[in-house]
């Protein structure tokens, strides 16, 4: 990784905005009537009953959505923000020779790996992606389409690094890590930056889509809140430091499932988790924080929140995006709305913090790279799987997957 | 329905769009680099062993596509373009008054009564529809939630028709059908003017994106062909319409399975089919032709050719068009996808009109009204549910379907 020190500020993230900007897609603001409008409805009693909040009164916040689809971003996720950002960095700081000559390297079995390898292969650098043998086959064959070398490895956390160290070793290469550094950090922070753009064009053509359409210097100022997913946390700081100081609260949102709200455990307890095992569907979202992220996330100032939620409220988010919306997510993309339409805590925070104009939250769709298999069996009836699944044996893929650890 | 008469003609597509633009959302084009290299790729002769094509060279057309999203538009799907011409036709005629009054009626179990039922709330005009009663829950809920006021009948037309007969009897309703009325076929025909000028303002910003991108005059006649799917035929025929005497040329496409290919086979035989059984998962293109929609679309000087794929070619598509695009459709909006990817006929023809230029082609997504229920029934391992579909007994919701007859 490039040794150069950038500063986690808003001004980093307009300079990485700069450089990237011609190698990724500005992608598209949506916002969505329906959701809005279940958002601003309270959840019925019945559906509390069984969970932490059976028997108290529902809240009853306002809420229009907006949503930034990085779905529709190049390689399907946000991740190639980070990546491009991360080898233009290490381009300028040891030239373009040098960096061809030795290329990048990484362990990852999921959309950084792809990320990494189409922005290598754009300034022919050769990518070695380090990925356990039991990857899922799409997830393989994508990586290898982008060109990329693949090193397969055990899935255990020290059996990946002992091969990157050997690639290392052999080549020079240089390591790129999926979300715990300043570039990479910054990198995901570029969509906060669009987000804020394309929310006040918009708003300056319809107003009516926003809650503040009657107090217009109000509706100017954007988005009142933004949630974000938070796996390595890479994506929830970048869009932190952007939002750090503005108008704009930002808070987290992870899956609960077997400890993977790793984030929001250890900010209450105010110490990092450094390992989580965790077979949520929301696979983009297994890993712990990194030092890195951490100091951000942890930071009250940066991230005025963290919130858990449940596999079924991704799966009730999830299908209401793909047959409402009409998008193709990943699970780990809709932890933000579930947040906002099944947690009680946030919906209430909302509720006394913003009062009867309510709150304009912007959410992340982080990416769509899931499988029509994928989603046949979260739905199906596989209830075979759906109980190994519960004995924490195999993943929503079937697949036996390792611990994750923080890099 | 209005008796206005309005010549078929471009310009009345012109007029319908200035009417209803206000109503309805502007769709957006989407291009993608991916489905365009596959389109532009051979077919492997292995994929044509069991095929009409099998031992035969494949085809090498050179193709970049444009999709046309209609699964964004106002209830998932094109239909409200023609429903909200025909309302505002009717009001033209009548008065508003006098609509109000008495109402407006449809026999349809899918998006034309969603969308009948829209156009109608929008100005206070009472809908009645008339739904067979095995129709699919989530379409009665959503018709319902339009504020529509359900009438069961039988399955059969001719039960149908008993019932719309007695709302208008009744009511004094006029009768808005699905498609098959020159309002109804102008109206959806307003997607082709949208879809002409945004390729035109695609291209003029990225001339990349066109195979004529070397030859600025050749591409500024946009889109050398155009695949609309092909059901009751309204869209197809609007489409025809509005691109009657221009540069580009408009194919229609529809599901073979069963003899959903009813148009095919007529313009073949030169005469109508007139009644179609079939189960096809394309559940939107179970409709054969009506008189009005055959009268353009037998018409060579309209239609230049018309096209059949199988279930798995749709499936194949479906799965692209999620996977790739991260777009969320309906299996009807991807039988134009399919015949480009995998109809040699269409591919051979291609290759033999565009020569080593290519063609840049448009594709309409026409809704995106399905379930994940529906999804997992298409791809997951219900074999029980599949071989009950081989046998003509359910359709892939797992429900009994009626015979459809031409309105």
């Amino acid at each position: 990784m490039s040794t150069i020190s950038l500063p986690l500020t808003r001004d980093s993230i307009v300079a990485a905005h700069n450089l990237i900007k011609p190698h990724i897609h500005t992608t598209p603001v949506l916002t969505n009537t329906t959701l809005s409008n279940i958002a601003s409805t309270p959840q019925s009693p019945e559906v509390l009953k069984g969970t932490q909040w059976e028997g108290q009164e529902p809240a009853k916040p306002k809420i229009r959505l907006f949503f930034k689809a990085e779905n529709f971003q190049k390689i399907g996720a946000f991740k190639v923000r980070g990546a491009f950002h991360a080898v233009l960095r290490l381009i300028e700081e040891r030239g373009i020779e040098d960096v061809r000559k030795k290329g990048v390297v990484t362990h990852s079995s999921g959309n950084h790996a792809q990320a990494l390898a189409l922005a290598a292969r754009t300034f022919s650098i050769p990518a070695h992606i380090v990925m356990p043998s039991i990857s899922t086959p799409s997830k393989i064959s994508g990586t290898r389409a982008q060109g990329a070398i693949l090193h397969f490895s055990g899935s255990t956390a020290a059996e990946r690094e002992a091969v990157v160290a050997d690639v290392i070793k052999e080549t020079g290469a240089t390591l790129i890590p999926p979300y715990d550094h300043p570039h990479i950090m910054l990198g995901q922070g570029t969509m906060a930056l669009e987000f804020e753009q394309e929310v006040a064009a918009l708003l300056a053509e319809k107003p009516e889509l926003s809650v503040h359409s009657q107090d217009c210097a109000r509706a100017e100022k954007g988005l009142d809140a933004l949630i974000a997913p938070c796996g390595g946390g890479g994506m929830l700081s970048g869009n932190a430091i952007y939002f750090h100081n503005s108008t704009t609260r930002v808070f987290g949102a992870e899956p609960e499932f077997q400890g993977a709200d790793d984030a929001r455990r250890g900010v209450a307890a105010g110490e990092r988790v450094t390992s989580v095992k965790t077979l949520t569907i929301a696979d983009g979202l297994r890993t712990p924080l990194g030092p890195h992220t951490w100091n951000v996330i942890a930071n009250r100032d940066y991230v005025a929140g963290l919130y858990a939620v449940t596999e079924q409220n991704i799966k009730d988010a999830l299908r209401l995006v793909l047959e409402r919306m009409k998008c193709f997510v990943e699970p780990s993309a809709v932890v933000g709305l579930a947040t906002v339409l099944y947690n009680e805590d946030f919906r209430k925070m909302v509720e006394r913090e913003a009062g009867e104009e309510g709150w304009d939250v912007g959410l992340i769709f982080s990416g769509g790279n899931t499988t029509i298999e994928a989603l046949v069996k979260m739905f199906g009836d596989a209830s075979e799987e759906r109980k190994q699944r519960e004995e924490g044996v195999v993943d929503a893929n079937g697949r036996r997957v390792a611990e994750n650890v923080a890099g």
